[in-house]
C-alpha cells in the first residue's frame, strides 16, 4: 500500500521541533526562531510531495515488508529531506523568475515582511538538511555517503537553474539560444536527478542496497524517465484542459526554453519561424495564440504521441533488463512510470 | 613568517580549474561553465583574505615548521573554502541590503546579465567548497568532520544575518528593536564563527589536533575576539578617518544595529533619545550629523576606548590561560589579536 499524503505530513512536525531544539542551543532571539518556523511551514508544506513519499514508498517495495514505525518515520524523514531541498530551490527559483504564486499562495518572498530576505529563508531551508541528516544518520555506515549525495545533487540542480536562467531570460527573447541539447541539460540537471534520482537514491541507502551497481541501475532508468515527465510537463502546459490541469499553462508567455518550441524550431519553415521569433516570450494573448498555432500546423500534438510512446517503450525496455541481484526490483520504477504515463494533470 | 597574499592567490587558479574539471563530467553548454568561472573570481578574489590567510599561518605555527609545497597548498585550499564561503555570503547579502558597489566593483548582481540570477551563482559558490572537501578531503580520517564544521557555521551565519535583517531592516527605523543582546547576537553569529572560529577550527583539524579541548579552547577565545573585532569596525564607521579607513561610513544612514547606537540608547536621555529616532537610519547628511552629535555628548569616544581595553585585557587573560598539552599555542591566539588590537583600518 502507497503512504498517503496525510501519513507523510503527519511526520513534518516533529521535524520542525528538531530543527528548532537544535536552534535552542545558541540561545537565539525569539522573533528569529518564529521565522524560521513559519518559513519551515510555509515554503515546505502544501505541496503533493510526490518526491518525498516516494521515498517511503520504494523502501517499503525494497524491503518486501511493510515499514515499522521507526522505519516509516526515517524514510520520510529522508522524504522531507527532498522536500526541504526542493523549498530552496522554489523560494529562490520564485525571486529569480519575478513569479506572484506558488501552491495557490504568495511567492514567500511576496509575503508581509518577507522580502529579499527570503534569499537568506532559503539558505536555512537548504541547513535544514544537513542539521536533521546529523541528527538522524550520523551514526550510519553510509552517513557520507548521503551528505555526498545531496551535495551532488544540489550542485547539479544548481547547473540546471544556471542553464535555465541564462538560455532564456525572461525578458529577452532570443530562440537563437534554444536548442535541444540544451533542453535535455536544463531538465535532466534542474528536475531529474532531484526529483527522480535522488527519492530512489535515498531510498536504496536506507535499505542498505545502495550499491554501485544499483545506483548506477536506478539512475540509468530514472534520469530518462525524469526527462519524459518534464516532456509530458511542457506538453501539458500548452495542450491540456487548464480545468483538468489545475493551472493555465503560461510557459509560452515566459519565454520557456520548452519542449514544443524546440520542436517546432526543428521543424519550422522561415515564415513560420519568423511568426515564432515574433511572438514568443510575448505577455501577451494573442501572440500566444499565434504561437499555438504554428504548434497545430507542425502537428506537434502527435510528434508529441509518437514521442511518448517511443521513449516509454525505451523505458520499459531498461526496465525489464534491470538485474535484480543485488536487490534492486523493477517494480520500483514500474511503480514511478505507472504514475506518469498518459497523465493528464 | 605569515604567508603573502600574492602566494595565497597563486593557488586559486588551480582550484578554479578542478571546479571546471569536476562540471566537464556534466558535458554542460559552455556558456554556462564561463559564468561560473566569472561568478567564482569576480566573487571570491579581491578582497583581503584575512580568513583564507590565517588558516595557512595557524598551521604554520602549529606545526611549528614551514609548510612544504603540499601542505601549503591544501592549507591554503581550506583557507579559500572559507574564502568561498564568504563570497556565497557577500553576493547575497549585497542584493539584500541593496548595496551597490563591493570591494570597488559594482556588487554582482549590478553586473550585465546577472540581476537576481546572482544568487543562482551565490548557490555555486556555496558548492564549490564541497567539490573541493570531497577531491582534496575525501580520504581524510577528519572529513565528515569538516563537513560538519562547514555546515554547522554555514548555519550559524545564516541565524546571524537572519537576526540583523529582521532586526534593522533598511526601511524601517525602529530603534526599539535594539538591544546590546541582540547586537551580540548578531555579531557572534553573522562575523565571529566564520571570520574567527573557523580558520583556527579549519587549521587544528588540518594539523591533526582538532580534539575537543582544543575546539572549545579556541572558539572560548575567537569568539569575544570577533566580537571585539566587529565592535572595532562599528566604532571605526563613525570615528575613523575616512582616508585612512578607505571608505566614508554609512552605518548611520543605513540604519545598522551598530555597537554605537546601542550604546548611545542605553545612555541617552529621553531627548537624546527623541533625535536618534527622528534621525537615525535617514538618507540624509544634517540628520547623520545630528546622530554623531548625540554619540559626542554621551562621550562614545571614551566609552569604546574604556570597552577597548577591558576586553582585550580579558581576552589576553584567557590565551594565557590556554591548556597548550594537546598541542594548541597560545601564539596563535596572539597573532590574531596582535592584528587587530589598535588598528585604524
Ligand atoms: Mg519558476
Ligand atoms: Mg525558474
Ligand atoms: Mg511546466
Ligand atoms: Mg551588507
Ligand atoms: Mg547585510
Ligand atoms: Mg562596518
Amino acid at each position: 500500500m502507497p503512504t498517503t499524503l496525510k501519513e507523510f505530513e503527519a511526520v513534518f512536525p516533529q521535524l520542525v521541533e528538531d530543527l528548532r531544539e537544535h536552534c535552542r542551543q545558541y540561545g537565539l532571539p525569539k522573533n528569529i526562531l518564529e521565522r524560521y518556523q513559519q518559513s519551515l511551514n510555509h515554503n515546505t508544506v502544501g505541496g503533493k510531495c510526490n518526491r518525498g513519499m516516494s521515498v517511503v514508498d520504494t523502501s517499503t517495495l525494497l524491503l518486501s515488508h511493510p515499514l515499522s514505525n521507526d522505519e516509516y518515520f526515517r524514510a520520510a524523514t529522508l522524504g522531507w529531506m527532498i522536500e526541504l531541498l526542493q523549498a530552496f530551490f522554489l523560494v529562490s527559483d520564485d525571486i529569480m523568475d519575478g513569479s506572484k504564486t506558488r501552491r495557490g499562495s504568495p511567492c514567500w518572498y511576496l509575503m508581509p515582511r518577507v522580502g529579499m530576505i527570503a534569499i537568506n529563508d532559503a539558505f536555512m531551508l537548504e541547513s535544514s538538511i544537513y542539521i536533521l541528516l546529523k541528527k538522524y544518520f550520523r551514526q550510519e555506515k553510509n552517513y557520507v555517503d548521503l551528505l555526498e549525495l545531496f551535495h551532488e545533487v544540489t550542485f547539479q540542480t544548481e547547473l540546471g537553474q544556471a542553464c535555465d536562467l541564462l538560455t532564456a531570460p525572461e525578458d529577452h527573447v532570443d530562440l537563437d539560444n534554444f536548442s535541444l541539447e540544451k533542453y535535455s541539460f536544463i531538465v535532466i540537471f534542474k528536475t531529474a536527478y532531484y526529483s527522480f534520482y535522488l527519492p530512489v537514491a535515498l531510498a536504496l541507502h536506507f535499505c542498505g542496497l545502495a550499491t554501485p551497481l544499483n545506483l548506477r541501475q536506478a539512475r540509468a532508468i530514472l534520469i530518462p524517465m525524469g526527462e519524459y515527465f518534464q516532456v509530458q510537463d511542457d506538453y501539458l502546459d500548452a495542450y491540456a484542459d487548464p480545468a483538468t490541469l489545475g493551472k493555465i499553462g503560461t510557459d509560452i508567455q515566459d519565454n520557456k526554453c520548452s519542449w514544443l518550441v524546440n520542436q517546432a524550431l526543428r521543424r519550422a519553415d522561415a515564415s513560420q519561424r519568423a511568426v515564432l521569433q515574433a511572438c514568443y516570450g510575448r505577455k501577451d494573448k494573442d501572440a500566444e495564440a499565434r504561437v499555438k498555432a504554428i504548434f497545430a500546423e507542425l502537428h506537434l500534438d502527435s510528434v508529441y504521441q509518437q514521442y511518448e510512446e517511443e521513449r516509454v517503450a525505451e523505458i520499459r525496455g531498461m526496465i525489464d533488463a534491470v538485474d535484480e541481484t543485488q536487490g534492486l526490483k523493477k517494480e520500483v520504477f514500474e511503480e514511478f512510470l505507472r504514475k506518469i504515463y498518459k497523465r493528464s494533470k
